[in-house]
This record gives C-alpha cells, structure tokens and sequence, in this order.
C-alpha cells in the first residue's frame, strides 16, 4: 500500500510537470482502482488535465469505476465527441447504469451521440429494472453454434477477447438464440481442435430469468461458484450475462440494506458527500413512529397511575424489562432475517422455528427472570415486588421472542419485505403489550405489593 | 427450480431401484451444489449408497460442497483407503479447513494416510490462522518462469487444467519464488505463440500478504475485480492464491456476524442444527449485562422518587424518550460501522464523521423535540411539562447520536471489534446519561412543574 501512495506520488509530480512521457509510462500499468482514486484527489483544474492526458480507453475505464456523482464530473469536462468515444468503450451494462440515473432529456441526448446499433443496445437493456438479472446483465458475451468446432470457439474467443465481458465462459446457442450448452475456457483447452462443440459442452446449463431479483441471482452464483451466469426469457433465449464482480457489489449493498434496515434508517445513504441535512431526513422518519408510539404508550401507563403512586419502585424496573423485552425481539428479528434467504418458507419452516426459537425464548426467559427474582429477594429484600417483576420479565421476555420471530415471518409471506418492516411493528407490539403484563400483573397482585 | 427437483425425483428413482446406468448418465451432468442438496434429503441408509455409486471424483466435490458437520459423516462412512483417495482430489484449501476443524488426533490419522509430499503440503497451509489471506489460499496456482514464451504457457496451462484452482491467471515466478508479474489467460490468448512472458506481463501485481485478515482480503478483491489474488510472503515470494468464490464466502460470513453483533448475539450461531439450549446459551450473556444495567438505572430512578411522586406523567414519557434516544445512537452505529472498512480511521475521518453526524443529530432532535412540545401543548394543554421534557428529548437525542457516533470510532481505534463491542457501551451509557438528563431536567424546573 506505501508503494502504491510513492507511485501516485510520482504520478501527481509528472502531471503537474506536464511530463507527458513519464507520466503515461506510469498511468498504462495502474488497476482501474487506482486511477480512480488517484482522480478523486486532484483538484478541479489538474482533473482537466488529467483527463486530456489520459487515451479515449482510459477515460472509459476511469468512468466504470467511478461513482454517479463522478461520472456526472467526468462526463460534463468532456468533449460532445469524446463522449460518444468514451461511451463505446465502456461495458455495457456500466453504460445502461450511468445513462439509467440521468434525467430523461440528458439520456436521449447522449444515446442519439452514439454510434445507431450501439445506442439500440443500450436502450434495450434500459428497459429492464435496475435490481433484476436484466438491470444487472451485459450482453457482451461470447456464444457460438452447436455444430461448430473446437478450433473455430478458440479463434472466436481470441477476436471477442477485447470487447467480451468475460471469456472465461463460451455459450453454446442455436441459430433462433436458445441457449443450449455452456463451455467453460478450462474445458475448451482441454479439448481437442477438431472436437465439435455439441460433444464437448454441458447441457445442464444453470441459468436465471431475466426478471429475477438481483439478490436471487446472487444466491445462485454463490451456490454454484459461477464466473458469470447466463440470463434467459421465458423461451430460453440467451439475452445477456451476469458477471461475478456485479454480485459481489450486489452482497456488499444489500448487506449494507439490511444493517440500516434493522437499525431503523428508512432507506440506503449514498456513501459519498451526505449531507447532513439528508442524512437527517432519512432519519426523522422512524423516530417519528417513535414519538407516537410513546404517545400511546404514555397514555397507557396514564392508567396504572394508581397502581404507580402505590408501588413507586414499578416505575424504577420498568426500562429494564422493556429494553430486555425489546432486545430479545431483535435477537430473534435477527435470526430469522438471516435464516430466510437460505430456505424455503412453507408451513414447516415456520413451524420449526417458532418451535425452535420458543424453546430458546423459554430458556432464555426462564434463566433471566429466575435470576431477577433471587437478586431483588437478596439484595432488595423485597421477595415479592421481585416475584410480581420477575414474572411480568418472563411473560415479555417470551412474548418478545416470539413476536420478533412471527413478525418477519409473517411479512415475508405476505411478500412485505420483513428487513424494512419488521422494525416498526416488532416495536409497537413490544412495547404496548410488554406495558400492559408489566403494570396489568402489577395491578392485580397490587394487595401483596403494598401491604408487606 | 422445478426442472431441478424434476431431476432430483428421478435420480432418487435410479437410487432406489440400483438402476447405475441411468444414476451414472444424470449424476454426471449435476453441479456440485445440487449432489449436496441431492445427498442432504437422502437417510442413512440412501446415503451410503449413493456414495458407494459415485465416482471418487465426485464425493471429492461433494466434500468440497457441504459443511463440517456433513463433512465428518461422510468421511466415517468412507473405507480407509478411500479417504486418502478423496483428499488427494480435493481443493486443497478445502482439504485444510475439514483438517482444521479436527481433533488432533483424528486430523495425525487422517494425514498419515494420505500420501506423504501432499500430507507435507496441507501440514503447511494448516500453519496458517483460518481468516487470514493465508488461511483462505490454495497453493494450487499455474506459475511459470519470466523467460518462458507463450506458447510453453499454454502448453503448461493445458497439463495443468485439472488440478488447478484458477487457470485464468498465470503467475510469473523467478527461480527464487519471487512473484514478478502476472497474465490472464485472456492476454495470453491475444498474445503470439513466440513472444516471451517477459514481454508482456503485468509487472505491477496487486498481492496481499499472508497474514492479510480476510475482510481486508475481500476489500482489495472486490475493489480491483480479480478471480483471483496472489498472496505473499514478506520476501515477495508466491506463497498461494485466494480465488474469488473464497471472497463471497467471506463477505457472507461478515456480514452476517455484523448483523448478529448489531442485534446482541454475543457470537455466530451456525447454521445448521443448531440446538435451542446452545441458541439460548449465546443470548443469556447480553441480556445478562442488560439485566445487571437495568438494576444499576433502577437505583438511579429511585433517587428521583420525589421528583417521580410529585409529576407522575414523568413515568409516563420516560420510555419514549429513553426509546427514541437508544434508536438514534443505533442509527449513527449503524452509518459508522458501514463507513469503517472504506475509509482509514485518522483524525481528519473522526473529524469529518462527529462534525457530518452532530449536525445531522442536532437537526433530528430540534424536529423531534419541537414537535413534541408542540403535540403536548396542544393535545395534552401541558405547555411546561412539555417544554421540560421537549427539552430533556432534545438533549438525550443529540447525545445519543453522539455516543453512536464516538464509541464505535473510539473502539476501532483501540483495535477493538466495534460492531461486537459497540452494543453494550453505547446501551449503558444512554440509559444512564439519558435518565440523568431526563430526571435532572424535571428536578431542576420541579416548581415550574408542580405550581401550573
């Protein structure tokens, strides 16, 4: 990592220099990550320079790596004719992403920019939504005919080595655009050249439908260690592939999704330049729902106030129990969101871990609440309040458990997606029944808790 | 899917009826996850046939495919001889982790039996920490020497194909072992047959050292976009590569251990059968230390009793402010700990998060408490509670964002786990801060309160 903060160092002092010769000696042999990194450095009048230092092909692979917001950048500091360069250049499916986020009025200019075939293509892949197999696929894969030779796919493979999004795969399609085979390059070295194809390829080819969920599609490669998959309508033509790059970007995002979902931001933050004020209005949301669930809530506790005035010490124990009670939902909140993409929910998943997480629940709340009692009994001296608690602490520590198990459960089969929506009812649930056992048992043993 | 379980019934068929001919044309053609899958719906008795019909080969990769647990069940159901046979045809990374996961003795007997230079090998990649770059590699890479042409490449790449890990990257490895450039298979096959690898090598190789931890691995991986990443010693020398399927393994993992910390799981539960009891075993801990902050704030509420008995609506609000302030320093833990791996952690980043995340805090309390103040004054005709206690919310909500935002940056500069430690410090200090604030606040304005 030093060597690589010496080079960008020498790289900066050749461009300042106008040093053209050293500085392209230096610039062919860096990674598409480092040039980006080394671009979000410079100020505005040395990214200028920059990029008119850079080959058309460069500043193609510079705008890959880029975010929105850069690209936005580069594109508007390039010439009208550049950019139609630039954007051939490009991967496909970086292009149909950047064009994707503009405004309507921007995107037709610049396809009208392009090259006619190459803007055709864009726009088809346009048309599919962002989070699919469609959104994510490029159709810059290489295919050949059933009948055709070992020796025609390895020259064929050497012409589309360029532009080909990976090669490291050869699809096998018949002459109506069927996929019927699949080669991987390993296979096909192995191979002799005058075997033909049909022979040699497999036929089981795994494959996902263009309308699939991006996170399904990453699931599958996951499973199946794929370089790339292919992508098929509903009459198994080939219509584009996903590479394992794009699912490994797809992982981090969707991880990333479900922490703030769990942790009750309502939506993603991009990661660059947040503002503040942003930030907070993603925010505001979920601690509004807050703020009127307490209101509710403060009108329920309103109605032990009797019971609160005899036992003052209730109101002392009630955040524990109620952050216990909340903390038990998550954990099983948690568990559940980790389980559900990994298994089919029917009626027996269901079954198995309401079985299973009760059976914890139960444990749990029987070790916690037993504890409780002994502690307040020993150390308070107040054997009672302890066991009108401790009781009301085991009724809410299961009760949680099994409200933050049903909860995502429930949503999920109700096709709601249970990382978002969990939070809130999980919540409102918890807190307003959690409430009503603490105070309602309270109440109704009130005779044992004042007169000692 | 449905064509999946289709094939799935029918090979379950040819199991059954000892029907080889047919089992033999369909086994051959199912990708590795799908013989899991296949073999997990299988009982006891199916199981050991299944194995018995399969070739060597195929139970190697069905090894590859399962977990520790299935692992070790087929390995007992497996002759002697058989045993080393299978391990000589698995990944050898994989061979390491199953070795890994084993007694010492029974990982001593295993490795005797197998033969003696390959034993020698897995006996050295068992050195290595499990999560570490080291722990993930495989020393089953194609290198060749910088003189070599390209033609002697391929040839090489051909014999090698098989055993291989990846042949889409060809390292290049002077006679010392000292890593000097690299080649993927696709500039190979650009390339003319009598060119020298010299020639046209990537000198600037992208490596990670062999004690690199694996969520770093998996950063540089998925920033540079590799199949595949050399890993070295700290002569520069080629010990092993980590392939990218490895990567999405890592980034799984990670990201469900995030999640799990975040919720108060105190470790990774595994997947599979996992008992209630152990479930249960794994919660008690956190709840324990909520249980023990609980009687700590309780005794701190008693001190206010007074206060408490004079303005019994305190009791009331006292969850909500206490919710909402918890909520906020997790939604600011949340946006640290997804920024922490991107960016380096010097004060000029803890500077740019407290000031970004102070200003985003101050705006969500000021929103907040206002409207509580207004909501109170006009729905419950309480203008000075509401101010009192609109006040405390105002303050316990930036704090709490605050202390989201600090603990979890502080912690990572200690070198501490911050998504594993973050939970409890932050929980502690916001109930205790929070109450004193909150109880404080009404102490102070108590005549405001009590004489309307």
């Amino acid at each position: 990592m030093n060597k690589g903060a010496q080079e960008s160092e020498r790289l900066l002092n050749h461009l300042r220099r106008k040093d053209k010769a050293a500085f392209r000696l230096l610039v062919e042999e860096m990674q598409p990550y480092d040039l980006e990194q080394f671009f979000l450095r410079l100020n505005e009048f040395e990214r200028r320079r920059f990029l008119y230092l850079l080959e058309t092909e460069e500043v193609a692979t510079l705008l890959e790596e880029c975010d929105l917001h850069t690209q936005r950048h580069i594109i508007n500091s390039l010439g009208k004719h550049q950019i139609a360069d630039v954007l051939a250049l490009m991967s496909r499916d970086d292009v149909v992403d950047l064009l994707g986020s503009m405004e309507s009025a921007e995107r037709t200019n610049l396809l009208t920019q392009m090259e006619h075939r190459e803007a055709a293509k864009v726009r088809a892949l346009l048309d599919y939504p962002e989070d699919s197999a469609g959104g994510l696929m490029t159709d810059e894969f290489v295919s050949i005919h059933p009948k055709a030779s070992v020796q025609d796919a390895v020259s064929l493979l050497r012409r589309k080595a360029e532009e080909s999004e990976t090669i490291y795969y050869l699809y096998v399609q018949q002459a109506d655009g069927t996929l019927v085979g699949v080669l991987s390059l390993r296979e096909l070295i192995l191979a002799e050249p005058d075997q033909s194809i049909e022979e040699i390829m497999v036929e089981r080819v795994i494959s996902v439908p263009v309308n699939m969920d991006q996170e399904e599609v990453a699931r599958i490669m996951s499973r199946y260690h794929f370089l790339a998959l292919p992508v098929i309508d509903p009459a198994r033509r080939l219509l584009g592939i996903v590479t394992v790059d794009d699912i490994i970007d797809v992982l981090i995002q969707e991880a990333e999704e479900d922490i703030q979902h769990l942790s009750g931001l309502t939506s993603g933050l991009d990661e660059q330049a947040v503002s503040s004020w942003r930030s907070a209005q993603k925010r505001i949301p979920w601690l509004m729902l807050l703020l009127a669930i307490g209101l509710a809530t403060a009108n329920l506790i309103n109605l032990f106030q009797p019971t609160i005035a005899a036992v003052p010490a209730l109101t002392a124990f009630m955040p524990m129990v109620a952050g216990m009670t909340g903390n038990a939902a998550t954990q099983s909140l948690a568990l559940i969101i980790q389980r559900l993409p990994h298994e089919r929910t029917g009626v027996s998943f269901v079954a198995k871990m309401l079985k299973q997480e009760g059976l914890a629940g139960l444990l749990v709340s029987m070790v916690c609440s037993f504890l409780f009692v002994l502690l307040v009994a020993l150390a308070f001296h107040q054997p009672r309040l302890g066991l009108v608690i401790g009781g009301a602490m085991f009724a809410t520590l299961l009760l949680g458990t099994l409200i933050g198990t049903l909860i995502p459960l429930l949503l999920n089969r109700m096709n709601i997606d249970p990382t978002a929506a969990s939070g809130p009812v999980i919540t409102t649930l918890n807190d307003i029944l959690s409430l009503l056992i603490y105070f309602g048992l309270a109440t109704l043993f009130i005779d044992q808790l004042t007169h000692p």
